[in-house]
């Protein structure tokens, strides 16, 4: 029921057109961090020659092109469309960019709201030049309403949670199963966003989901991913204090049916992201999820991922000492002092 | 960008063959409460030739027939599917009766997630026999991302909230808003699923958006709402501890943004519905919602709707009782004993 892909098959060229380093292209930046031995060129004319190490600090030696034409020297066989904004919808001038690399014979792979795959005009581009429109953010058809399951599985469930969007709850989910594989554990990263599965090639983007199905999403990815893996890092989404996005994150608490959370946060943030709302403490926010859990599954947060990108290093440090006698939990900046200090907290914990 | 409808302008007949007086006709049950006036048959083989009075206590004189040949010797102008199960998939027997229903040129009214509007089949018959496939549940196009407008409105808003699903939301929300009227109050209700889009003519069913706008159309309901009224009593859905549909619940608090909260209880419920997960205590679930609505904007339950359909008079005023003393709020059942002192909590709690 949940399309296997392979991306790590193809040479990527990722169109970020007038956006490339800003937030809206999270989806290039999270490409080139993992999928840096496939992706061949960052299309925008407005960066173009610079080096993709100059402009986001990773994927050194990849460049960026102006145009199609440009990036087409380096033969990709994929466009990926690189930004994923709220809302999901292409910019209309793009719609001619991606018109041409189905015409080049690219495949295309989007993480937006808005499928390319039911847009006339491109699927019958793409038949004719025989690629495919992989929306990744499509989820399969019939899924069924939550039913608990997810709690008899044999494998250790472990969810990321936050404080809010863009706060690092994929990217610890998938350092944390790396190194947990580091340490000989059977474990799977399961995807519950597009940018996710762009890069694991697999899951649901549960925020694309009709919300009576939502945990009922996160219960099959779990149910997947048990099948043959001990150990289970489901990628949380949101945060029970985003005014858009809660109910998505609540599905996906109730669905998944963690056994112990990872709170992940950026501690440089006071307000949800785009909104005036601001942060409760951290105490509060890791109350509220296992207050929410506790009916459903009880579960406790066992650790903290604080995202500290836009600190100084000793602030980085200070920021996690804080949050460590805050809550008495174990904490790390993922990137930076990676993940070990989690794999153990989940090891005890689970 | 929010349909406005009907139904009260119809002759109605209902769909509800084997299941009428059970819990999967909720549909049709909420039908005959509020629009007898307008529904002229019920069509439930097993039951006919009976009174629906006499199934379900009220609605009486309507007749129950055996299918829809014999409905039609009382002139319905549409047929309305009386059934919303989990899943909102249509029984199969029942295409046959809705394709009759099209070719003897009724309307059709549907709450199911399944859209007849989006079937090949039923759309071209209709077309041919021009007569409207209404999809109460299906959602308009292009709602966007919630962004805390429903913050600004004028009005003040109410919405009712509740332990699981099938306590009493809707229904505590209409008769609260009837109540209101009649005390002079410019008073709405505000539906937010298909049972209550049908009988109130207005609405978006909340649980067939796509999560990520499922608060932005909780948002919407209330924008629109507040154009022509001073009070909104929003229709809540689910609830905070139901493992499928807890998602849509805090989309459902976050996008209306309410200044204070009904909470709505069927004293006998031990566990949710369907689940082996016991309901927390009265006040544990009133803190939840109390606690996940204040970073976004504080709201607190002001009084109690229980449902004590199940329980004799003696035990519904022991029950209100009961809850009284435990939350320190006033409590009643709005179909026993009125809504009268749910809405003086209103006037003095807004």
């Amino acid at each position: 029921m949940i399309k296997q892909l392979k991306p790590k098959s193809h040479k990527i060229a990722i169109l970020a057109e007038g956006s490339f380093g800003v937030l809206e292209s999270k989806t290039a930046t999270v490409l080139v961090r993992y999928l840096s031995d496939n992706v061949v060129a960052v299309i925008d004319s407005t960066k173009a020659d610079k080096d993709v190490g100059d402009v986001i600090g990773i994927g050194r030696g990849i460049p960026i092109v102006r145009n199609l034409a440009d990036a087409m020297q380096f033969q990709p066989t994929m466009l990926s469309i690189g930004i994923a904004p709220p809302g999901g919808e292409l910019p209309a001038a793009w719609r001619v960019i991606i018109r041409e690399a189905i015409c080049s014979g690219l495949h295309i792979m989007s993480g937006l709201h808005h499928f390319l795959s039911e847009n006339t005009e491109f699927s019958e581009l793409a038949a004719k030049h025989n690629v495919v429109l992989w929306d990744a953010r499509k989820p399969p058809d019939n899924l069924p309403v939550a039913t608990c399951k997810a709690a008899d599985v044999d494998a250790a469930v472990i969810l990321t949670v936050g404080s809010d969007c863009r706060v690092g709850k994929m990217l610890s989910g998938i350092e944390i199963t790396n190194a947990a594989r580091e340490r000989g554990l059977n474990a799977e990263f399961c995807p519950t966003g597009q940018n996710g599965i762009m890069v694991w090639g697999w899951g649901i983007a549960i925020d694309a989901v009709v919300s009576d199905f939502t945990a009922g999403a996160a219960e099959q990815i779990v149910l997947e991913g048990a099948k043959n893996h001990d150990l289970l890092i489901v990628e949380g989404q949101g945060s029970l204090v985003h005014p858009g996005y809660s109910g998505v994150t609540l599905s996906l608490l109730h669905g998944s049916m963690p056994d112990a959370m990872i709170f992940c946060h950026q501690p440089s943030r006071q307000e949800v992201a785009r909104y005036t709302v601001p942060l409760p403490s951290l105490p509060e926010m890791i109350t509220q999820y296992e207050m929410l859990a506790a009916p459903i599954k009880p579960a406790k947060v066992i650790g903290l991922a604080l995202n500290c990108f836009d600190l100084t290093e000793k602030e980085a440090q200070d920021a996690i000492a804080t949050a460590e006698d805050e809550t008495g939990l174990p904490a790390t900046d993922v990137v930076r002092f990676g993940s070990e200090k989690l794999v153990v907290a989940i090891q005890k914990g689970c």
